[in-house]
């Protein structure tokens, strides 16, 4: 409660109704983004894109599918930032080149995309957004001109498009290396669609295969139909089978030969801990872990770690809620809802007049007064950013009659801002930055704090492999 | 699933932003219905309506409180369906008289409606909507004309309005007698704000007052600040405070004299059992019945009723969570969360093509693989009305490895359609209407299946004072 | 320039597609009025309305014509004043009542309504606007159900619908006769359309019928195909023939025995002199009389009274050009364009900042400065209400060259508001209610001014009988 | 009456409140494009840009003029062909690039767009759009950077802004060098705005001056107040002084220092003459010749070519009235209104139902009866294209009572497609390509038919320097 994820992101491949498949996709990935919304589709010959601010229902309706046909696509759902809400930044980006159309949706943000800028701008490019996507796009053209010399022209035996494939897949190659940070990219061309994961697999990217009925559909002559996307809960959306991640480090090629896959890069997993603790959909498994076990063991180690006596153990909704219930089967208190989160809260609900700005909150939360009544509460969320959001938890909790309320946090603290991919306030807005446990256990009113170790983490996940770069300032890049 | 209330009503009187409360308010009865919305305010000399489709959200912006001023309010939402999807139905319906104006909220259903349209077209009235609620309106302003005689004029020593209160709420009381069937009522003139509920209390419908902040607010003479509503969620919303329900068969009156009461009919109560299991928020308390615990109680009875060896107890989001944390407590078969419901599911929501309808159930519904892989499991859901959604719940659940699923139902089988305010398809259609136990069980393809049994729900109650009409087909009217 | 009329109306029976009729009749009388648009339908069982705010052609899209079927239709179109504009006094007003249902369409001003809704509260009824068009059509309802008794009820041996046509005939009748002020109505209830025009026939409406092709697609059983509408001009749009003025004092009943005609009330024809000088467009043709015609007649009047040496004669568009084009035949002087009206000045064209609003009329109006440079120019206005726009005119043709402005006017002076129906401003916002001429030639800073006098106007039409209210204020009621 | 101009062109300089006087230009424009508008605008550190499909006054309200600040703007209107009716293809363009942006607004067509845009894509350039006016953008760039080496990196002591301007005017120059076609253009960086004409000035555009009171306003250190557009009725719309053309082959560049000429090609003077015949506004002056003047001189001609004994002359609104005025003065034959159009037919407009479609015509035009019934009347329009719409034409002035319509059209007979920026359809479809002049008046029912001949046109104008190629295929490039 307090970060914002940047994405999600979705490629599709081979099947007859890409554009549909896409729509229920990034439905299943509004989570990770309600900002924009957008698809862009092949139909073997043309690149058609519609992308617009608003929920993925807000932005497609029945009409738009008719002309959005074809058996290629890429989407993107992209999260509200109070300061770029313009449509110039939304995704896909698009963009016609030498023979042919390039469009690409990411999910991550890039460390050295300034200086790349620079380097494509001396070269003449021009950009229409700040986006740090848009320079992986134009680098990957630029690199794609580059090749022509050595990699040959495209000739009429390839297929319907003039696209030099394999010059092209070259490019993504060289631009992989070439980009820092972290990107999660789904990229198509007219009639290829190609996934890219940064060396550190920052960000999540997976493959799922279709078998029926998806299949039965399959109007492409001899290749298969896949599905690249940010969360396995989007291949189950569309009916899909779960393959595999992408590989941190890995490129992967779909096209008419079916899928290749190629190394770019040595594989140093540090995948971003907080997919697990709060973006990412508790029916994912992102890297072989399934969301909600990890939650599940993130509050039993909390449990092990900062046990209280208490009468009831309930979780902050939507995200907290394995946890509590991991805290409940390791402790032995019971279980209870506790806490309802109001589901109609969307991005128009507004305070009336600036007199209700700071009561909107009881709009959003309430507690259900039975759960917790004479009750010592344990209440599970899975962090504390600024600490605004636990102090006026603490006092629902206290009006709904809790005798004791102890706050328990399965993330550790967050000390530092992120550079990968997160929306976090600023260091000196970060309340665990500032003060120390004692402190901030006061600032919210709860009376007892602890968050889980960094220890108990890498205890519950039975592994290390994760940025934690938000915890101790050590960023894989 | 698969039963929808008609409504939601709230009324709110000397709080100066009335309008924004009443947002407030609305926001967190939204669970109730989501196709219209509407509030109208009284400044003490003019009611002002503002109503039209869509959700709370949607329906009012922040220009739109500028002139909704006034600390007078009834606010109103109102669920789809498919047919009378129109403006000519949405509320609070509002109307001009005789010295005066009156605005009305109504949820529930009259089963004497059309007599009293035509009693009423035969003294002239006129009628801009199918609506009962309407047809109450009328009522009310011709009743309060033909006390005109008797009951006096009003006169220039009572308050800025020439309306007659006294005669107005004999108009209400009259009306009250006449009407049958399901009513909560929040009726409102320039300066007085009205309750009803209907003599066996079908609908819910409670008072709130307000303590601090909003008495500081205070800028009506003497009296207090009051909020009625159909559920005590709201008078969280608003950082109220509960007082009591109203009583099947009261009538309260509030204006500047404070709350009065007024018993015009023998309390029958019959409150509507579906609220419990199914309509209301958890953290409601309707007729002194904690919502939560109610379905707590449920699940625990189903589970010494229909015990089945098994290694997860799972619920069917949002309504079947509280019996599935019930039945784990006294079965002591683990608690999982097993089921995924895209919370960004709307009305916008579509099939993209025809070929996507079957489909769609995918994308708002997903397993946990993690929580029911190799297991037996049993989901607990609130009700089975048509069946259609419980067979693919089955197979969501299949889907993701369960061995076994054992299917239990919160409430007794549903037989009968309702005439008092729920929305539910014809008897045919109802598949316990005209199927046996072991037939269900087949088509929705569990291993076992079983419902609550209706003294098992009244066990759970620790009373008997329901309506079980869509049970057993005895209606209290 | 400075006065807006009320309202246009239609009805149409007997034609197939009666809705798609309306909406060309209602975008050619557009001009009449551009805040709200609405149309009623009937398939001979049920009357449909759509309404709302906004022009026809923004009211009405390609999916609403197919619920609105049916060959029964009454339409209206209503202008924008700053205060009322609310979706409540959008017309049709449409009612359901006893034994059916009755659309109504207005264009006029009851003088008389405070009284009649006084009248029907004290008998109960009930209103949701403020309008007196819905007084109308309440007090239509109440003189039928009183007519009940003596003119007996509906019988199974009629039609389709159970209204007894007989007795809501008689219930306009007497509703006619009862109301006082300028009204053109078009009333419909599910099989019948009736057209009623005030006593003094103050606003226009007239009545058409169809030929071909519109005849072949007749599906009504042995009646014919009519069509009442305000102007003339839109009998043309819908490829109709003109029958005849309705009479003032009459009501025309159109059903499937064909059309009958009852005289309620002596004709004193007081036709509104402002629907030729200003309102009606110039293709139509109002009891008798072509508004082209008219204003070339006036043009003529007002060259013979108010000669000037002149080197070019100039109207201001739109309804300027006829008399300026008159002027020009009866002086000789060369006719120009002169000016140029941006047509594309709607609703929607706002001053970007406060800064601009003063040069906003440098948009809406420019001169031609090739037809005016170094000239002596007599311009011809329809009127001057306020002044402020013919000063801002003068201005703009002295910026193009013109050597002296010599300012004609095609109507006498306004010196009284309107009770009738057209929106004048107050009596001392009126420039000519406290100015003499020489004052109002100084303020809008002309070379000369001159007004059309009453005895020319009477010449000009060849007839006195016309409401000249806002000229000697002798309103004829 | 067939053709369809493609934009309208506005740039600011120097002035306060650029964006709110490029809304009235635009708006005063607007006849020139209805398809969509944009307006790009700097405060001297930054562009902002805000575009959209609609009329200017829907995609520009209130609040978007906050964020809009900044006094050097450009601005754009598009029309509205089929095909392309789409976001991608909306004006202004803009991007940034090494050291700055660029905001450009084109009225015109190039020729050689397509080898332009490969040598850009051969050199990695990336196009968001199919249109030829993206070129020119990138293409500028290009220069821009290609002259790094030999002209300097920009310096401090320049202004706020690092773009080195002298660089970038370099750059324009040789790009207006390499482009062919027809092309007006504003462009903008963060501190410029530079006005470029083609060499043949097929494609107006005018310089404007302020005197006062918008040089009040003036925030600018040391330089003036200028406005570029399409046609000088903008520069009245925004109460500024026409100061010059720009001349063909010309390039102005408006910085702190002034305006400064810059003569790229020699001028071969070949405007578009259907900008006098039917697209700019009678009130514009184009290269010193009065469209207004023009088209009464074409009347004339006409005449003295095709005279013909009548009653009356009428034109068609909105460009064939003045022809017709013109007419009527050569000809003695004395002028009447005769014809309405109906200007509330926009974008919004339908067929209700397919079977209304042929009828929409009768909508939109309309014969005023009083001035055609039983005379023999001469019709005046501007152009022939199809035929379909003067069929059409010539059976509302009979069904009005015309005795004898005689048909003249103040252009010659159009053979040949535009290539330069007018939307014609294809030469088959251009009825006077296929069929002698008998035949088309045959075709359109008249009693004769004559147009006016290129001779006649060069009289008329008193020169010859237009490109006539749609009449006679010569094009000018």
């Amino acid at each position: 409660m307090g970060f914002r994820d940047e994405c999600g992101v979705v490629g599709i491949y081979g099947a007859e109704n890409a554009a549909a498949l896409s729509y229920f996709a990034l439905t299943s990935l509004q989570h990770r983004g309600q900002e924009s919304a957008g698809i862009a589709v092949s139909d073997g010959n043309k690149i058609k894109l519609r992308k617009d601010m608003g929920l993925v229902s807000d932005v497609f309706k029945q009409g738009h599918f008719e002309t959005l046909n074809g058996n290629i696509a890429v989407g993107h759902v992209r999260y509200a930032t109070a300061g770029g809400r313009t449509i110039d930044n939304a995704q896909p980006f698009m963009n016609s080149f030498k023979n042919g159309s390039i469009a690409l949706a990411h999910n991550g943000q890039l460390v050295n995309h300034t200086k790349l800028r620079e380097m494509l701008e001396d070269h003449g490019s021009t950009f229409s957004s700040s986006s740090d996507s848009e320079v992986i796009l134009k680098l990957i053209v630029r690199k794609y001109i580059e090749n022509g010399g050595h990699l040959g022209t495209p000739n009429e035996e390839e297929n319907n498009s003039e696209l030099n494939q394999q010059r092209f897949v070259e490019a993504v190659v060289q631009t992989a290396k070439l980009i820092s940070g972290s990107f999660a990219l789904c990229i198509m061309t007219e009639n290829m669609l190609i996934g890219v994961r940064d060396p550190n697999g920052i960000r999540p990217l997976c493959i799922g295969g279709f078998d029926t009925p998806a299949s039965q559909a399959l109007n492409h002559r001899d290749g298969g139909q896949f599905i690249l996307t940010s969360e396995s809960c989007a291949i189950d959306s569309v009916n899909g089978r779960f393959v595999r991640d992408v590989e941190p480090g890995e490129i992967v090629v779909i096209n008419k030969d079916g899928l290749r896959s190629i190394k770019y890069a040595e594989d140093k997993k540090r995948t971003c801990i907080f997919e697990y603790v709060y973006f990412a959909r508790p029916d994912s498994v992102i890297d072989g872990i399934s969301v909600q076990e990890a939650r599940y063991r993130m509050g039993e180690v909390l449990a092990e770690e900062s046990p209280v006596d208490a009468d009831v153990v309930i979780g902050v909704p939507d995200s907290g809620l394995g946890a509590a219930q991991g805290y409940a089967r390791a402790s032995g208190v019971p279980y209870g809802m506790g806490i309802i989160k109001n589901k109609y809260i969307g991005r128009t609900f507004i305070a009336p007049t600036q007199k209700e700005r700071e009561n909107m909150v009881f709009v959003k939360l309430n507690a259900i007064r039975s759960d917790l009544e004479g009750k010592r509460v344990i209440v599970i969320d899975d962090s504390i950013v600024r600490g605004t959001t636990s102090r006026r938890l603490v006092q629902i909790l206290r009006r709904a009659g809790a005798k004791e309320v102890h706050f328990r946090v399965s993330s550790p603290q967050v000390k530092f801002p992120c550079h990968l991919g997160i929306d976090t306030p600023s260091k000196n807005e970060l309340i665990s930055s500032n003060h120390e446990l004692e402190e901030i256990r006061k600032e919210i009113g709860a009376d007892s704090l602890a968050f889980i170790s960094l220890e108990g983490m890498k205890k519950a996940f039975g592994a290390d492999s994760f940025c934690k770069g938000c915890f101790n300032g050590e960023y894989p890049v």
